[in-house]
């Protein structure tokens, strides 16, 4: 195990009926902006929810946050900010509004010349307009963590950032609003969270035992609750067991202390921007064929994950290494989910050549846990995803 | 899944090397209190990498802190801590030493007519003097934890406390510290964070899935390093996940939204008060028969327990369940901790009903999950254990 440094302060308040805490988790007298996205929650209940438990503060609202948070976009938030001298701010959302909200909360404190810098300056943000969440979406954890993706059109670029001053202060998490969520997206969040388990996990071993069960258990829940959810999101054991796993997911516990790959998100963020494919099913289509280029050094994992969240006995460790990929691909299926780029779009042609040349345009300093992949490497593994 | 609300603040400096680090986390000028036990950590060298790693700042040190974290003996630290103006706790030791300077932390920013109310009004802290921990013994949990249990002899009560200002700032958790650990000491880890586990998993089942295989998870690891930690305590592998094991087993995370139990840790700590069984040996002798004599609302959770930690494959639901307890009482007997009462006291006779007394004298409101079993209950299994 490696050495790690771990602490993660925000609130929990999970279950029924939640959303009536928020004017005592809020303090008294603050000015809020409500942050929200397309507003599906005007439909779904959410928003009167949060409305009537705030009826005693200021509250200002924001909507129309987009999927991928758009810098612009968020400009605009951030002058209401200033000018209404707000001091509090309420996401209401899913990751993309939640990330978005982080931004703006270091954005409102923010010094520099610009508040761009926060994404290419590349420092722990430290401090930030306090901030909390409703999350109406579960999938990518940023409830519960200190990172954030913002997105510039303008650019065409897609940076992260985050710090030990980007944790919200508390998150809502009501498992009864997913009974609103749309199939697609239930599908998405459940892909989702288990690939961001699966980077995390699906190394070379390092003697990580209980991070390595842990990881196991999230990814053993939500192959148990998916069938449910997909049936019957009202399912109320199935929602709030998959709307924890998906925090738990990506909340920091599970990658204390082991290396991270993430190679698959990062070549998955090039065909959402090159396709505009849900991210989510960007992860699926290059899952699989990740660990199957990559065989040799993930195969112990490999065997140890078929063995213990698919139940595999039989065969060498090859075989059962193998049959934890095939697994995958089939649990990504059985979402509903397709799992090549050619049931994307028709011009998958030379996808992979030119998201190694965007890779290498950057500098790029090698993909995966070792970063030992280089951009030609994962144009082997998009050709592969075809 | 019952609604919960979970917040843990503290800060986990976990590996080798970490004590160094005191110097960064403690803020500059504090005047700083080092709190320890018996003295053992001045012949493994930790005292010395603390003192070495503190040199730029005042500390004082209290020294003595027993077993049993004694309300008399905290009253001379607490005087020292008001007449030196001390702004800064640091407990270097195990779960007694860092309960102990709990209380301090408490009794420092009381304002009562004296810092025993501290344990007998019942109220949620809020508030004490900051304080970290070196931690030099895993067992209990209280390094990232917000509870406490201190022990007056003069009226011989053991009580607990805790609340959301009771947690740790920070916490060093080096996993070499446990190589100087006595086998003794070490057993009775194992067994206290395995029981500590137990307590709030084996109850009646309650659709926390994620929850469940954490808890699982932890106890595998247990049993996995356990043979390990016990040949060799230098084994740097099986030390640091015991460690982190012993941590996660009572930090908070896998209580959430589900019941509770703790009956073995009530009847237990009679146990200690009466024959001055080491805690965790008590429970490993009562564990067993409570789980016997409860068999028939816990045989769901015994039987699923029996199959993921132990791979009980074979046989009905109740043969599982039975399985399982016989693996619980051969996991603590191969860790070399004796499991009847009468194999540490030849005057057992009676104890059951003293204990049934004393639980009656106090107006007790029952025990478990259930808070159903009745001092006649403990009664009954205690003298199962004689």
């Amino acid at each position: 195990m490696n050495n790690f440094t771990y602490r993660n302060p925000t609130k929990i308040l999970f279950g029924k009926g939640q959303i009536e805490n928020l004017a005592t988790e809020i303090p008294a007298n603050s000015k809020v902006l409500m942050l929200y996205g397309g507003g599906s929650i005007k439909k779904n209940g959410i928003y009167e929810q949060v409305k009537t438990a705030l009826a005693d503060f200021t509250v200002l609202e924001f909507g129309g946050i987009p999927a991928n948070p758009e810098y612009s976009v968020l400009l605009d938030a951030l002058k209401i900010i200033k000018e209404e001298k707000i001091d509090y701010l309420l996401a209401v959302g899913g990751g993309s509004v939640i990330d978005g909200t982080k931004f703006l909360s270091a954005a409102a404190l923010h010094e520099g010349e610009t508040p761009w810098n926060i994404l290419t300056d590349k420092k722990p943000i430290t401090k930030g307009l306090p901030f909390a969440t409703v999350l109406t979406l579960p999938a990518t954890g940023s409830e519960m963590n200190s990172g954030s993706v913002i997105t510039r059109a303008e650019t065409q670029e897609k940076l992260a950032f985050g710090g030990p001053g980007m944790f919200p202060v508390f998150s809502i998490l009501d498992p009864e609003v997913i009974k609103s969520i749309p199939q697609r997206q239930l599908a998405n969040g459940i892909a989702d969270a288990f690939t961001h388990v699966m980077e995390q996990y699906m190394t070379y071993p390092i003697g990580a035992l209980l991070q390595d069960r842990f990881a196991e258990s999230i990814m053993q829940t939500l192959v148990e609750v998916a069938p449910a959810i997909m049936k019957d999101p009202t399912d109320y054991q199935a929602a709030s067991n998959f709307m924890w796993s998906c925090t738990m997911a990506l909340n920091g516990l599970i990658q204390q202390g082991v290396p991270g790959d993430w190679a698959v998100h990062m070549m998955g963020h090039e065909l959402t921007a090159m396709y505009g494919i849900d991210h989510a099913r960007t992860l699926a289509i290059l899952a699989g064929n990740h660990y199957r280029y990559n065989f040799e050094t993930k195969k112990e994992k490999l065997a140890q994950y078929a063995e213990r969240v698919w139940n595999v006995t039989e065969g060498s460790l090859e075989d059962k290494a193998n049959a934890g990929i095939e697994k995958t691909d089939e649990f990504f299926k059985s979402l509903g989910i397709d799992i090549k780029l050619s049931d994307y779009t028709k011009d998958y042609e030379g996808t992979g050549s030119n998201v190694a040349k965007r890779f290498t345009e950057r500098g790029w300093e090698g993909l995966g846990e070792h970063k030992s992949l280089k951009p030609s490497d994962a144009q082997k593994i998009i050709e592969m995803s075809y």
